[in-house]
This record gives C-alpha cells, structure tokens and sequence, in this order.
C-alpha cells in the first residue's frame, strides 16, 4: 500500500457499524457491490467494477471476503489489509463468458462455503453494476436463502464524515479550486470546448504541487451555449462564441473523495437579465448555507432557497443537493439525504453536502455550487472560490 | 447537435437490424439500457447513465422510443434526431427518490402505453447499469408481459464496423499516439505517478491540433513497480524509482470510439530477464496479428501467440483480446468475441480487436497492445508506435 489511506481502526469502526445493522435487520450477511461501499468497508480500490466484484460481511466473521476476478485478486493485496483467505478470486473464464459460467456463479459457493446458503442476505439491489442477471444468478444457485433490499445500508453509514474524510475532501476542494480557475482563464471566444475540458482535467490531476488529485466521478460538465439546459452533454470540438453563457461542474479528487464545485461564466458582456439570474442564484445559495446547522432538516435548507428566489419573482421547486464523498464513476452522490422538498432527515455535525441550485431559461441558465461540511453552528464551504458571474 | 456524428442513414440501417433480431426471436420489443447500445441505436450521448434511462425498440416502430430523467431530455433533443414524442422524460422525483417511487414504474407505463403490456419483452440482464430493482420493478409493474434476455443482441451488431466508425477509431488512434509518447516522455525516477497520468489525460483531450478527445471509457492504467501484476490500479502519489517496470494502458476516444494501446516501460536499466520477457511478447504479438484474416477463428489468434511462445518455454492459456470500439465507463469493450481458447467466432473484414498479452512474474511483468481492424487479408493496426521495451 502506498501510504495507510485510513487507519486500521477506521475500517473496523465501519465495519462494527454494518454488522450493528445486519443485527438490526435480522440478516446473516450483506453483500456489498457498490465500489464505493466496497472501498468504504476495506479500502479496495481499482478499475475493476466493469466486473462483477464484491464484499460479504457478516456478523461474527471479523472481516469482510472480498470476492472479485483473479487478475485483481492482488490489487486487494495492495490496497487492503485483508487476510489471505478473506481474498477469494474467481477464474478468468467466468469473465464475459461463453461457457455459462456467471462470476455470481462463485460468489454463491463463496456465501455457501461462509455457512450462507439457507441464510437471509442483503443485496444492493438498485445498486451500479449489480446487474438484474447477478440477482437471479444467485437465486438459482442459493434457492434456500433469503434475499432482502439493502440498497442504502452501507450508504447511510457514509453520511457523517470522520476527520480524515474530511480531511481528503479538503485536499480535493484544493484541486477543484485550481480546476476551475484554470476552466476559467481557458474559456475564451473562438477556444473549442476540448481546450478547456484539457485545462481543467489537467488540473485535477496535477494537483496542488503537494499532491496529485485522483480522477473524479463524474468527469468535468460544461453545457454552453443554448446547451446550459441540458446539464450531462460533455464537451465537444464547437469554438465558445461571443454570447455564451458557459456552466463548469467539476471535483477534485483524493482517494476517491469528491468535493465538487460549479460557477457560470459568460463569453463577452452577459445580458442584463443573465447578471440579474446570476444575482438570485447567489442569493438563493447564501440563504440556503445560511439555513444549515445541526438539527435542521434536508428539505428547510432547500425551502430557504426557495424562499429567497421567489423575492425575486422566481418560482421553483427542486432538489438543489445531495449527500457526497465517497465514490467512483458513474456518480459522486450517496444517494441518501437531499436537499428537496419532503426530505425530513435532519442536519448533523460532519454531514457533507453539494448544493448546486440553478436558474435554467429558454436561452441560458446559470448554476452555482458549493461542497459544504455541517459545522457544529453552520455550514462550512469546503472551497474558497468567488461566488458570482464570471466573464470571459 | 454540433455536427452529425453518423447519417441518419446509419442509424437507420442498425435499428433496422434489431428488428430483424426481434423478429428472429419473437419479440415484441427490446429495452436497451447499456448506454454504448443506447448510443448506437439512436447517438444518445450523456453523462447521465448514473440514473436509470433507455431506449425501446419495437419491430413495427420507425424510431426508438427514448426514455430518460427530465434534465436529459434536452441532451436526447441535442444529440438524436428522435421526434418529440419518442422523447420520454420521467420527473425528478424518481430520482432517488424517498417515496416509494422508482425510474421503472414510469418505463412500465411508457412500455403499457407503446402495447406492451402484455408483450415479450427483451431485457439487457447482465448490462451495467441495468440493476437488479430495474428488474424486479418492471416485472411488478407489467405482470402480464414476458421478459428474455437480450443481453448481448445489440452488443453482436456491434462486432463489425462501418467506415465511418473506422474513421473514428483511426482518429482515435492519433490520440493514442500522443498520449503514449507523452506518458512516456514523462515517466522518470523521481517524477510522482499523478504526472504521468497528467500528461496521458491533457494528450488524451487535447488531441491531434486537427479534433479534440472525448474522455476515455476506462481511465488510463500505469501500474508500476511490483504492481505490474496489478492491472488495475491506478495512478498515486509515489515517485518512479529506478529499477520500477510501468505499463501504461490508454485509448484515445472520438465520438465514444476507442482504440487502446498499451507499452511497457522501465525505469534505468532494464535487467536482461525484463528484455527478454519483452522480446517475447513482442515475438507473440506478431504472431497473433500474422495469424488475424477472415475466415479464422478468434482462438486460433489465441493459439498463434500461445505457439510462440512456447517456443521460448512460456506456457499460459489466456484472454488475449477482445472485441471493442463504442464504449462508456466502466468499459470499452464490447462483451462479445474475445481472443481466447474456445471462442470460435469467425473473423470478417472490419471487426476490431484489442489484443492484449502480457506475461507477468513475480516481481515484474510486461504488456504490450495493440488495437486493429481485420482487412481482407490480414490485420491492421490502427496506431502506429514502435513495439518495443521502453526505457526511462
């Protein structure tokens, strides 16, 4: 291992957490497929999740069994702390086979062999990349166990930062910092849109000088033009032209903790009404960051956006943000608390969330964001960057 | 759309080629979720496959019929020429959402509304992205419909490739070039991981000067030291010590098409047993590409390298390649014939193939790739870059 990412003790911390929960929930074992849970419960981390891959923990075993193909059976070596007969590799012929052999083939002799079979199991069920065949694989070749949804369990358990979480996810505010004002100073009239998808990715990677940044979730958003509505289009070769309005959603990245960041700029002299947008859409953010402390709920931090925009004669409801950190692609979020409306989970110290409120029109929309940590009294933004309309 | 990626023309003649399969196989309709098959059927193009979307394709339908969350509608209207009424968005409230509600509940009433209630449906079973709940949703929403699995059916039509598509594999390639001159130029004792992979991923979107890069399906690759035995690692902050073998495994990417190379090299002097490794790899690589024309089966390429090099007292039996080319994260590749023993899929002209042998032991290992397209006579490499041991 290149250097103790996190403690010892933290990983059991987390691990006492989820067999607290399978104890709860009356289960045997959870089998976590989800790379970030994964990650969360033994710091296993690799491009490997484009095969199927995954941990048991059950409540007596002291560790979780990773259970993943045979080429990366040594990346659990390298980046975990796991005993060797808590690594279980399957074969290369259960990759992309054509023989019938489905890797949730081994997986179920694994949870047979861990006294499983008649058991009751967690699946994540609505969880990246474990695919509708992984379930019924299993079915079919554990028909006396038990299957429950445990899509969010280990997520929850993500959603109060320790001290070095929040530590790694300051490290990449650093990076997201530099990233954007490197995004900015490329954006120009005439600048394909590659050039400033490079500035920026070359940013995240370099880091600050002190330290590389990893490659984030979600790679760097930036819709322009009449394409500011359509906030998932990726770059393409198309020169910024004079009159664009241009939306960059980018995260720094380290040990694969996120601390996303968007601004809006615009190409040439922005429009009265754009400035004007722009405007609410601070507003709206610092009566949204105003609202955040312990003991608030989710959906009161997106009513005091709601509130401040509709001053300005601006009416909408949406979710304006969500839990993060952890995460590998396709997504940065949790998937647990947001900010929106009939969300009741309430604020608490270490909490960490991306609010990206935005102003979408016919012709050009304007976003803003900010990663914030719940503080004891508020919220604490994680980057240090202007929060206003950019020109360029 | 900033410039039509593919005629309609094309979109056309492979919609019409998944009828035929729906035909052949007595479906009513096919749900096609893995964003690369997405892509190919209508140019879809989005970083929105981290929520539930796809696109369904009946036999007696001009067009597919898309379907997605309500912010992506507007990047279906931006990168497909689909009719407004074959655009169909669910709310944001289906968005991991704490009521109860799920993308697949809104999909089963597009599917009821297109007559499918009651319909063989064909599902991707083992595509990312399509989880388990996707599944176990739609078969409570539609308990009168039948539901197969499809996975690979628009993976298969995939396996050959137009010129079009070649053009960009080619384009793609380019970029490859750059990137891998750039990470080798900058690999060297002292030089920490993170700028290596700086240096890959600006080459990698800046292109050729002539077209930009999109991002990569899979992140460039460069383990290094005693973890060349660990595919999938990816970059840290340790510094390149002298003594340390790296791979470097990258793709280029236009228009979501790849053409992935891999090269080896080592830093200082290159103990002899490191250069005869090489020489090996090499010696087999040729091999195998000597071996590729129509009419062959993909394990004979296997056997071709698995021949040679035996004849240097190295036996291992493995996945050399793998068909590839349309590709989003996680993967590139496209699941369908694969250079091994036992695949007996026929080459035709215009099939494209990353091959990607290696040999690894204890303490080191070496790689080598190329990706090429299947002439009338024989293989062509899509890059051109010296296949040999590298030193830094």
């Amino acid at each position: 291992m290149p250097e103790a990412v996190f403690d010892r003790s933290e990983y059991e911390r987390r691990i006492a957490r989820t067999k607290e929960q399978l104890r709860e929930r009356g289960l045997d074992a959870v089998f976590v497929t989800d790379p970030a849970n994964m990650n969360y419960l033994t710091g296993y981390d690799g491009w490997s999740f484009y095969v199927h891959q995954g941990v048991v923990v059950t409540p007596d075993r002291d560790e979780p069994v990773w259970i993943g193909r045979q080429m990366d059976a040594n990346g659990a070596r390298a980046t975990t702390t796991l005993a060797e007969e808590s690594i279980r590799p399957y074969s290369d012929d259960h990759v992309h086979s054509p023989y019938d052999l489905h890797p949730m083939d081994f997986v179920a002799e694994v949870l047979e062999d861990l006294g499983l079979d008649e058991g009751r199991i967690g699946l994540e069920m609505d969880a990246y990349y474990f695919t509708a065949k992984s379930y019924t694989r299993l079915q079919q070749n554990l028909p006396e166990a038990t299957f429950d949804d445990t899509t969010l369990l280990v997520n929850w358990l993500r959603v109060k930062k320790s001290d070095r979480e929040i530590e790694y996810m300051r490290q990449a505010a650093r990076i997201s910092e530099n990233a954007m004002q490197a995004g900015l100073d490329t954006i120009a009239e005439g600048v394909p849109e590659y050039e400033a998808a490079e500035a920026i990715y070359s940013a995240l990677i370099e880091g600050t000088g002190e330290y590389g940044g990893d490659y984030p979730a979600i790679v760097p958003l930036m819709p322009s033009g009449d394409h500011t509505g359509t906030p998932h289009l990726t770059w393409t070769d198309r020169p910024f032209e004079d009159g664009d309005p241009v939306i960059i959603e980018l995260s720094g990245c380290r040990h694969r903790y996120h601390s996303p960041l968007a601004r809006t700029t615009f190409v040439g002299d922005p429009p009265e009404e754009v400035q004007e947008t722009a405007d609410i859409v601070v507003a709206g953010m610092e009566a949204a960051l105003d609202a955040v402390e312990p003991g608030v709920t989710c959906e009161a931090v997106e009513k005091a956006w709601r509130d401040e925009i509709a001053k300005h004669d601006v009416e909408k409801e949406d979710r304006i943000g969500y839990s993060m950190g952890l995460g590998y692609p396709p997504d940065w979020g949790e998937h647990t608390a947001s900010l929106r409306p009939g969300d009741e989970t309430v604020l608490e110290e270490n909490m960490t969330f991306h609010t990206i409120p935005g102003l979408w029109f016919d012709d050009f929309g304007v976003e803003l964001s900010e990663t914030f940590r719940v503080t004891s009294t508020g919220a604490e933004p994680l980057a240090d960057f202007p929060r206003r309309l950019f020109t360029a």
